[in-house]
């Protein structure tokens, strides 16, 4: 059901990545369920990972791979998220490094670990050792869409994006994957996604790019609220091609592409978010601060009641009203105006005269769905995506792991 | 679909309350929809309100009248909220009052008017004109049971609660009813509830009394997280019985009883909470303090994960590790323990040895469910009552409407 969603087209190989699947048989089905990565000797790589504080065994693991050597491998199994799993789980995310190092010839340092799946079962060491040769036989340069399939979940179509871009510097190459469809409410980090480039980027500037970008983009989709023990981006700047530095028109022309890849892949997550029949904008103006207004968007995003009227197409506004009210933010009351899909239903706190139930239902009816709310005359602004609460999200999350 | 919730029997009479319906024919169908409460003339009255920003007129209109006057009526009707409804809806607020005020010969101010319903919507005031002979007539202490069930909106069962206790200063009746079934998060104040005693209190005692008793009992409860416009919780005491005072054996046995009312009240909201399957307790321990204890309840009774895995009785405890982890909470991950229905499922942060998802599922089979959660060796502790997400709650709120 995923929302305005196909699978891509046109996805680009990036100088210096390589991506190879494997059948290890842990998600269920018999398509390739394990990807790895192979990297450029000098690839510079940034991360980041989630805040739940029940990060899951992967997460501790490649923290510490990240801090302590350069990355040479990326590992990723679907169907089991090892968290949860205390001490045997970080040696069962070791164990799958050190076997990866072997066969690639480095450090078990040199390999990052990532897991999604059920959460609280032992991840099956055997079976992923056993499927590494076929991964590692299946190294090509051009097995992008294939990495995007295999780290899929509960996911209905692969996530990918890829950007060209011609600078001053030279042409530049950007390419990623994510995957992503519940326990989405990213927290200063991300769902799995790994993103590559061919640029050439010092370590320090690529990690406050990095950050950069995934505020104005994983950071702003919430599902459900909740933030899962694994999420995890990486971007990859393999050097293969031109140096891009900061505050050159080839940097901003290359900030601005790799930012078209981030939000690509993050609303995409939104797009197949489960059960989703509405793609959702949720954009507050207006507030004392941004911070104000992402609790305002924030409130209503997660409110269930909006969710089911958004599913239902009902332009039941007194709940997205009620859900800004107990945001916790500062609203200006006699000057909060409220519009879905530019039909204004209230302004200067009162029901807009020009609003009718027939255009409220006209403005609901679509696929896309524009919830614009002004508090007040503040600077502060926020954007966010989110999806709606269907029949479906009840489905597939009261029967996923039977 | 409510769980372990019939309609109340033996619900007593309070000296100095009597109570009357009418068909105002706001609410859909035909039963009684309005309520008029008249109150003994020198009743000692309290009440808390919603801290939704966007509260509805009527909480502008109760919350100015009770500082101005001593209530002698509470006009309470069901089917449309009167919330975000700007100017005109305060107008139609005290249009109500003022009708209420000519027939009882009393002052505007003495009015207390409530709604609940759909928000957004102008209130049909000459509906309510027209009924409130038909409730004036039917004026009678032994209503409450009628009174219960004109103020229902989604609920499925009528709540009321009584408790008659002997102290040592004289016998003392206590009786309230509520209402409420979505949209309940109540923040500092409650859903549509009204208690009353027939004793003597003093003004101040009972402020703080009910301040107390809605902080354990109605402020403990969320089905979904939206804090509603239009919440309140009305004390009333009117002094018809023994006259208590604070720090008296028969005070303790009277806040005593009165809790049990509250409580009853606000579990039988959670109980009868729309499409709910199940009722559950969350009780958090061992956090540095209430707050951070409150947190965690909070992040667990509020995932959608979490809530379908509770409706398909799945013990999907990684979930449940997930939002405490994301809470925001303190939380001494080595120390962690997590038991279902007394089934231990991980202790000291690891798996526990003797768990098995039979013993969960087992656990998880049931209509009561308790989840207890410690975190750490701190002296903070807090309970929350709270259902799951079930296919019928998305039905009735994506057709709430329609």
């Amino acid at each position: 059901m995923a929302v305005g969603l196909k699978a891509p087209q046109g996805v680009l190989p990036v100088a210096g990545v390589r991506l190879g699947v494997g059948r290890a048989g842990i998600r269920r089905g018999l398509s390739p369920d394990l990807l790895l990565m192979a990297l450029e000797e000098d690839a510079c790589t940034s991360a980041t990972f989630t805040r739940n504080r029940f990060c899951a065994a992967p997460v501790v693991v490649a923290r510490e791979h990240l801090n302590a050597a350069r990355p040479r491998f990326v590992l990723v199994n679907a169907g089991n998220a090892n968290a949860g799993t205390g001490a045997a789980g970080l040696e069962d995310a070791r164990a799958c490094c050190r076997a990866v190092a072997a066969a690639g010839q480095t450090g078990e340092q040199a390999v990052l670990p990532f897991s999604t799946g059920v959460i609280g079962q032992r991840l099956a060491v055997d079976k992923i050792e056993a499927a590494l040769p076929e991964a590692i036989g299946r190294l090509a340069a051009d097995n992008w869409m294939d990495a995007a399939r295999a780290i899929m979940t509960t996911d209905t179509v692969p996530k990918a994006a890829s950007r060209y871009i011609a600078t001053g510097a030279g042409d530049v190459t950007m390419t990623g994957i994510a995957k992503g469809a519940g326990m989405i409410c990213p927290d200063m980090a991300t769902m799995l996604a790994f993103i590559a480039t061919d640029a050439r980027v010092d370590q320090a500037v690529l990690e406050t790019l990095h950050r950069r970008l995934v505020v104005q983009s994983f950071n702003r989709i919430s599902v459900d609220g909740d933030t899962s023990t694994n999420d995890a981006c990486v971007l990859i700047a393999t050097g293969r091609g031109p140096t891009l530095k900061p505050d050159t028109p080839a940097w901003k022309a290359f900030e601005k592409a790799l930012l078209g890849v981030y939000r690509t892949l993050a609303q995409a997550i939104v797009r197949d978010a489960e059960g989703a029949t509405k793609f959702v904008t949720i954009r507050v103006e207006g507030g004392v601060n941004e911070a104000d207004c992402e609790k305002i968007a924030r409130a209503v995003a997660h409110s269930p009641l909006v969710k089911t009227a958004l599913y239902a197409s009902d332009a039941n506004w007194g709940r997205i009203l009620a859900a800004v009210g107990r945001s916790g933010a500062e609203v200006d009351v006699g000057r909060v105006a409220l519009a879905i899909n530019g039909v204004g239903v209230l302004s200067a706190g009162e029901p807009d005269p020009l609003y009718s139930e027939t255009a409220g239902s006209r403005a609901m009816a679509g696929e896309e769905i524009e919830i614009h709310i002004t508090v007040g005359d503040g600077k502060g602004s926020y954007m966010l995506w989110t999806s709606d609460l269907s029949h479906d999200y009840v489905r597939i999350n009261a029967e996923y792991r039977t």
